[in-house]
């Protein structure tokens, strides 16, 4: 018990200390290696601004570019009495490095080295996300490729509208994640300030280089206002959550469809056996559950972004303890989004459509639009001409005079190269984070 | 792979695997007793229809009892493989029985199984939070007790109103507590039903006695319709959880007070050692950090409530896979909404108050309003009043004509007898199912 | 400007008073009634103590019935200028009262004034919800009373599994409607203490009788904990919520069934005319606009009971101006809630089943599970029998041995029977409401 | 009722009509504008491609262009029997220019005509939010300008940490909402697609030129995707939502920080009369109205944006009538939070702070951290550092040294610049806005 850090020789009662912890030692698993990152970045400031001997900020660096391939290959675990990453941080830091492993906290709190840390977290799992919806999307205009011919109504109000294909209905989803993609940068740029070096939350009293550990760490700025770094806490977590219930808001869309057009009543498209489960009563069902899932996934991501916005709103400035509380639902999130993209992905190709049911189901009637137009084109007011058509379709005397349908260019190599553009910019920043903290680390 | 109930021979990848069991395999460790005691008013009933040999369903019964136990005793756990609760209660079954073990499956689905067993882990769960809820109430009453003189102003819009006392201020959160427990019999109602024989949602084809399965786990009545088994889904898990989140908003009030008044400004209560933390920056800090959390939860558990509202909705009618991703964000909610009830138990009457400083705050002006209805009494309009001693507060010649302040009878006699009942009929129903269980497993 | 009760001659900026009065001088349209009947207890009571003179007290009571009157007529107005209905109410009194109007403020505060008026409104409010959804409710019973016989395949994960009927279908909802029916007299429970007296949340410093209000506004208790009394806004309003958010998820499902059930492709029931709307560009279309609506509604009113946890959550104890803006969103859903149940109650009996399309469609598939459980029942288990009857029905060699399907009791009397009761106890509350009314009125 | 133009002699019942209508007749005057001027751009391009004579055209336009006006100095009202802006558009159009007005409707349908209607409301409304916020920003940079010398304590967990200052304070909030600011581009890049020619979600049968369109209304892009136009609904009010959101969540923490430095006990700062209001019991009183109601209203806009995604999500790719319902939300939220912006704006340089009770406040402990620090820089391991300071304070032996605080750079001149940026930024999108309207209009 007398590891806490902040323990001051009181009794702490198990049950509080079990309250107060909460699931601290499980999440911060995740924050270790970017705790261990920034801890290095702060060393060997200090050790360059000589307020650490040069050799002990060294062995700092040394020790926590240990530490963090440790916990990068999943070697280290967290106990409650740990408590998290900092205080297991520090015990590991003063264990190889006895008393110099406790200069680590000089000249910052608790409250920048968890900003800091969660920092570098986002950066990094944001360019996870944006792979795996970029793999995403890819699927979707692969498939956009492949069946541009294969004809589909076009549903509005769920009845069917007008002739589409699944081709159109594939790149729709294409289109809908590239928005989503190209906002990664502006989510860049609320990240792309450092933290460290607030303090507590309103400086350091010791003359530390702020701008120093944020080139350290890939940072173009520093976060001046140390207020605003605590107050930042919750707002880019939201900013991440929102980004997520977006792409999933637009995902939802296809697994719906999906879901309808798999049904017995319209086998439009028939799922992978791998993707559907039997019934534990039922010999004939084939259950679209990893779909349902999916589906339901995107209402639980939405669900943790509402957990976020309760969470972070409805304080006062600067650090309270009720932060603690947003890692857990943020950081569940981030993998069980990355995860659905990654199961879209692996769906989509797998389907097999049943060109038979989709011809069959373009009946005549969803080319009333056009032939209304082309009555309109001849000068007919429109209003006049869909009168006349829809008097054709109630006595069952419209016949479509050209039932090709609607020719819309796809628009497949716009879609692809906008694609690349958002593939190349993830894949820079991501080669530009490896150098980083090879740099940061490679102290001689 | 094999252990599937529903596997057919079909090659499952592993991530599709590790996507569809999600967190089952955790949360059902919480599952399995009340599914252990499920399938024994099953296998009873089926023993005692004749749909089993009476040998077979004793011999189940007894197994089951077995496995209840383990699991009550932390001596279960689930693989990723076995995915749930009820593949490996199956399973155990089977081991133990051999094929006479597989027969547990006759005349139900998954779809009856889960919801019986959520049914039940509803009803005893609802105890367990009301009895955590009841014993914070008490000791709001005791609270109230031993301070019923001790002054407080007391504030609207966070600014000093009227005259108050510690007593007031902690009678009224036990009332707003018993107005939950006094809802307690209404969420039983919505539980007291039977879902067991629904099957998949349509009834059973096997004449079943879904009357006597619903008496042998003390349910009043059978769920009649088997699709409302269905939709019911997500529903009481729902109302549950408006329950929990209108007991934590009464109980978040309390903590928001208990912040302020601790603060260096206010100081009229001093918090206990054990509930406050020390920074790791600042040495003069003793930081609410257990009070912070508190009030975090509050938050937390409207999110919560929020993620239900989310996954529960949007549906047809009947079950739908989706409905799995209900079970862990209730799981913890359950879990999280009795810890807090239990730590503010103890935090209460740790609390040291200043009556010094509370006393002071006591000013005078907290009496202008029981001057302005004196006067009114007296025959004065009362807009008149309240400008005459607005004026004399302006003028500083204001002075309160007698300071003893409201004098309110707390009720506490009352309140003891409210509260008593509620915990009777806690005990009561405790009771009842403990009883309850006894008599299912006891089949000779 | 100078009509503020609070102005102490400030100028008061013209954009600071339309940020302050919001939407409450129309909302408060709703709440005048309630307010005038809340108004005349209290002048009753502070004449019968003789805080009043009788005579005084007896001019505001025959005052505020005309205006309660005027406002149920509708021919009430309230100008922003006045604000709310609290100052409309003092104005009409002094109006016609003369200063004697004025006195109707002594001993209370707007505090317990707006919570009293609500607390009125929520009562009846209740009973009008309780009464819309019991009229639905008992077109789903009629509904199911006339379609008893008639064919549906049962579904779950929207794929056809057993044979099931409209009868079935629609007594479901039925059903569900009546669990929350039965929580009717809960809600009551909580609504059922007066919260006049309370004064601005620390009592009232004149000796007045809240038993006398309570027991002429039909209470059956004081609220007696003042704080509690301020404490339980926004509680009672979420608990409202909350039915009405169960009540239309269970709605919502029986809404979307009927969305897809009317599609093209499945064509179980057309949907009456009236209730669908063509489309502006395509002639062939009727679009289930209102049932869109009504699916879209049941999310709305989510939405609302989210704004409420947010609006009513993250204050200390007391009053704080925030409540304010608890108002429009509770008002709105309680009038979009009753509007959504009663179009609802409207459709169902329009519907036009399609009895020869739901036939074909219980296809004899829908029939193996009944046949495994018939092969387990002769003593194969049922995991043999499960799979053999797969076997069948992959090699199309499945023949169901007798189509008539499950014939389950829709227990139609019992459902008949419990809305009754409910109907019965709305009835007697409603009638009470009513006497307790003119009771109060009528003072001679 | 024969003005609807989709009916098709049916009778409607009002109930359902005003069910299906809804708040569009009220909502839609704000559409209004937009919708002229996306139909201007329609009508234009129709007559620039020959599929409408020239003069029929130029005809139209000036219409649109005189309806506009009438619309933007609110001559123009719709009623509920025209249900929207939409249908009073072609209503207006027919009445001036006879059988012509009708065909405006060619090429496009109610789908994408809304949606461009929206398109154009949010990218000005985005401006206006941008502009309020700026202003909002401004105001805080000035006040720390202002106090960029007055000592206030700086707070973490509402308890006394380190020295700040006003100037500390007041920057933090102009570089939060400066993080905002520098994303309205990446909103912009959402919005600057046309969604014009998509027709009802499957693009348009006759061959208009959607390039020009977007051209005419100043679309950098065309929304190739006529699906994704459709899937779009919902997309970009949730995105701006959250932007809202995330400001007031930044802008709360201001107004809670000021509520507590406004109470009785911490006084550093007095809020203006014209800011807080009287009780209409309590003559001493000063309540701080508008800030509650501003603090309020930051969960209100966080239940907006709840209500968005509740509404937004759970449905099939295309259109749906679902999406109506997400207009009176989103429309009200814009509003409110410009209200809010505004508000805050003029308070802040009406703030008074009472400099004795700040410097009162800053009491030596807040100094603890420094000395600790002081001391590991002269080598002492930093935990020995701190434990070495919590004793004296322990003892009351601490002294600081040098109470002159952290003297930290406040950045105003960066903080200005980047300030300037977005001011930049937002001018220069209004004037491309104001010229792009001329420019289409002015056609001859």
């Amino acid at each position: 018990m007398s590891s806490q850090l902040w323990a001051k020789n009181l009794p702490l009662d198990e049950q509080i200390h079990a309250f107060t912890v909460g699931e601290d030692f499980m999440t911060d698993l995740q924050l270790l290696p970017f705790d261990a990152e920034a801890s290095a970045a702060h060393a060997r400031m200090l050790g360059e601004c000589g307020l650490l001997p040069e050799s002990e900020a060294k062995a700092m660096v040394a020790a926590l570019r240990q530490l963090r391939a440790e916990a990068e290959r999943g070697e280290v675990s967290i106990t409650r009495e740990q408590e998290d990453a900092h205080t297991l941080l520090e015990q590991v830091l003063t264990a190889r490095l006895g008393d110099a492993g406790r200069r680590i906290q000089l000249a910052r709190s608790r409250n920048d080295q968890v900003q800091t840390a969660l920092r570098l977290l986002m950066r990094a799992r944001l360019l996870d996300l944006g792979e795996a919806l970029a793999k995403c999307t890819s699927v979707f205009v692969e498939w956009a490729r492949q069946c541009s011919g294969a004809p589909l109504p076009g549903y509005t109000h769920m009845r069917r509208a007008m002739p589409s294909s699944w081709g159109m209905w594939s790149v729709a989803f294409a289109e809908g994640f590239i928005e989503e993609l190209e906002q990664l940068p502006a989510l860049w740029l609320r990240l792309d300030r450092s933290p460290l070096g607030a303090a507590a939350g309103f400086g350091s009293p010791v003359p530390i280089r702020r701008e120093r550990t944020a080139e350290l760490l890939g940072f173009s700025h520093v976060q001046r206002s140390p207020v605003d770094v605590m107050n930042s806490r919750g707002r880019h977590e939201q900013a991440i959550a929102g980004w997520i219930v977006s792409a999933a808001g637009t995902l939802e869309k296809a697994i719906w469809d999906l879901l309808i057009w798999s049904t017995d009543e319209v086998r439009f498209v028939r799922l992978p056996d791998a993707f559907t489960t039997g019934s534990s009563l039922m010999p004939q069902k084939r259950n679209p559950d990893v779909l349902e899932l999916a589906r339901a996934r995107c209402r639980e991501l939405r669900g943790f972004a509402g957990s976020l916005s309760h969470l972070a709103g409805g304080l006062p400035s600067s650090y309270h303890r009720d932060h603690q509380l947003l890692k857990a639902p943020f950081f569940e999130m981030l993998g069980k989004a990355e995860q659905l993209f990654q199961i879209v992905a692996r769906l989509i190709p797998a389907l097999e459509i049943n060109e038979e049911a989709c011809a069959a189901a373009c009946s005549s009637e969803i080319h009333a639009a056009r032939e209304a137009c082309r009555l309109a084109a001849d000068g007919v007011p429109f209003r006049d001409a869909y009168t006349r058509v829809a008097q054709q379709l109630q006595e069952g005397s419209f016949a479509a005079t050209n039932e090709t349908g609607v020719a819309i260019d796809l628009g497949l190599e716009e879609v692809g190269a906008e694609l690349a553009k958002s593939e190349a910019w993830i894949g820079d920043r991501r080669s530009f984070l490896t150098t980083t903290t090879e740099r940061l680390f490679d102290w001689k």
